[in-house]
């Protein structure tokens, strides 16, 4: 039996429901916020990624040459492509663009729980603009997904890699080594950073101190431990967003995010009920049109693993209730096939959900059958009750059974 | 600078909105028909589709080894997906399994008007019924869909795939060499199935009767001269159709569809605007579960051409007009910053769609760029009027301003 390949899922019709409806819970947030959606290809020239996330990126890319000998990639994010939809497509559009998109995304790793070889992540950018209200705008719109998806525990921490970056440079670490440093302080390695600084020639208390600054967290009080320009900044955006309503905060300078196109406020969202895989978003401001052939744009953007959202959902035992269809027109015998169609078609016009019985079962069955499609109702077509213009209708539920006119079936139901 | 591979697009927000909107029109068809969503993996073993559709798939097939040495092939249709998803986890559910689909399909083939390698296709298949009625409702589901779109022009053709196999049968033809006859009266190429059949011995008046029967095309009233059981059962489904509001359909025994493992009825529906590339959906009843370990079981379905119709519905000049948003919310000095993210998160909790300038921008241009999004109203929010309780309600069409109590601004609205 052929199944479907490692590390990906069939979703069928229950669990789908489910998941399309979460994700227009998502879809109207970002319509209430302004954003509006975009859409790339599935695949892009393995470049793209590896301009955005360097050569590492290929081990777990799902790369190929296609027929005509073009290095393909399976897309591992979304950003990248947005970005050079941007820059093919879109920079002559009114700033700031604010996007959203949807869809799968690829990588090649260990299946495991929460982590799929195809997975889905929504996401958004703000493309061209570069002031706190940007950021507060980004951070306000995750906040807002995550709380009316009805999630209950989770918790926001906005960094600023700048400070980082900053007091990196002050310390002296070449340009060229600050990436390497930087990913070690995002794993909060510091057993492996220490050699690399005193290799690099750094005081040890110097890589001390910097390893103390990522260790700065806690409430907006922390704030006036955070140093120059960064500092005023947050507090600008912790302020914005404390009037947007966006409270329970932690600033956490340890926030790191893997990349090196980050410019400035970073920001993760994590579910403590998932473990070690708490995270379910990450973002933060950056610039990237340049690696793409563009002129260079701020940006500031997130993405939602919403796989990894809805397992947290799961967790917390958020239960979603499917919802079924109005009518299931079952037919008593052979002779009103025909007018249970023709009645079936009429409740569809009329805009209700409306099943009929293809199969010629008999009532048990049939009844059974409307159960299990969750029919709210069954309306059985007899000769008898025809020849009065009426047809049955049960309430599914109750098992309440009266006759209706057939012109005006859902009368008082 | 990189663009997206060829043959592949993206969707631009205008464009993009425009596109959800029609899909929207399709899933709500297909959910008043009672039809649930099913999602597969957009890759597959290569397998599945070699089974589905021969070797001869493979010339367009996006198909590579992924890195564990696995032969993976992008989704060229979903058909096959949907079946094998059936076999692995649905084989229990009450029959008929309603399903539907939407998503991405991939074809290596070269790029011309209404083709692309990365295309869009709408799905659907009643799984495990073979009579009539389940047929009309695939037909009626197809119908309304493309009625509920608006295109204007389309003329959906039927025929029996049955009825060729019985006559290639009966002349001779050995079981083996059926499919090769097939995919000549497919494409009408008489010339190159003469010789074809004159290989095999079948008579020159036997292989001229079985090019007239594929001619047989007309209304109704030609089903008078398609013999046996074949005959019987499209009457049958015609009549059934005209109950549920389907008529003008024609009879078209040159109906053959490339594929092996159709059963009875076939069907396909055309845009004549289109021209040569004029078909817009597709289907019939089918077995395919037995290829991929299964029980047999019969089903019907079909797949619309999303980029191909929605090409028809551009040319036949149907027109999207984008919705916009609410409210664009402009603080008119730098003081009222705050008050201003305050009203855009108190409008976007009130449900409605509202955007704020986070730009620092002056009134003119913020009063354009707020025309550029589309917005109904401009929210101006200046420091005299706040300090009244109020701020200034600009209606985007007219000009007209003003006065509004800033806690219920769009009372009058």
């Amino acid at each position: 039996m052929i199944q479907c390949p490692r590390g990906t899922r069939d979703f069928l019709p229950d669990e789908l429901e489910k998941r399309r409806s979460y994700e227009n819970v998502l879809r109207g947030v970002a319509h209430r916020f302004g954003f509006r959606e975009i859409e790339t290809p599935i695949f892009e020239d393995a470049e793209l990624f590896i301009l955005r996330s360097g050569p590492g990126v290929m081990k777990e890319l799902y790369n190929f040459k296609d027929k005509g000998d073009r290095d393909i990639a399976l897309r591992p994010e979304m950003t990248a492509s947005v970005i050079r939809a941007f820059v093919n497509g879109m920079g002559s559009y009114p700033k700031p663009i604010k996007v959203f998109y949807f869809g799968q995304c690829f990588r090649y790793e260990r299946p495991q729980a929460g982590r799929y070889r195809e997975f889905f992540q929504f996401g958004a950018e703000i493309i061209g603009s570069a002031t706190p209200e940007t950021d507060a705008e980004a951070i306000a719109m995750a906040a807002s997904m995550i709380k009316s998806l009805g999630l209950r525990n989770y918790k926001i921490r906005i960094g600023h890699i700048g400070v980082l970056r900053q007091r990196i440079a002050d310390i002296g670490v070449p340009k060229e080594r600050t990436a390497e440093v930087l990913q070690k302080l995002d794993k909060k390695l510091y057993d492996e950073a220490r050699p690399i600084l005193r290799d690099i020639g750094v005081k040890d208390e110097d890589a001390e101190a910097l390893f103390d600054l990522t260790e700065t967290v806690g409430g907006v009080e922390v704030l006036d431990k955070v140093p120059g320009e960064a500092g005023a900044y947050l507090k600008e955006l912790v302020d914005i967003l404390g009037v947007m309503g966006v409270r329970d905060l932690e600033i956490d300078l340890g926030v790191v995010r893997g990349l090196d196109y980050y410019t400035g406020m970073v920001f993760e969202a994590e579910a403590p009920v998932l473990g070690a895989e708490k995270q379910i978003c990450g973002g933060g401001s950056y610039t990237l049109s340049e690696l793409f052939g563009g002129e260079k744009v701020f940006s500031t953007g997130f993405a939602i693993g919403f796989d990894r959202i809805l397992l947290a959902m799961e967790k917390e035992g958020i239960v979603y209730e499917e919802k079924g269809i109005d009518a299931y027109v079952i037919p008593v015998s052979e002779d009103v096939r025909k007018d249970a169609a023709g009645i079936v078609s009429r409740l569809r016009a009329e805009g209700r959900s409306a099943d009929i019985d293809i199969m010629g079962r008999k009532m048990a069955k049939a009844l059974k059958y409307a159960d299990s499609i969750r029919a709210r109702y069954a309306v059985i077509v007899g000769r008898k009750e025809l020849e009065n213009g009426c047809v049955t209708l049960r309430d599914m539920k109750t098992g309440d059974q009266k006759e209706v006119p057939v012109d005006n079936i859902f009368q008082d139901a």
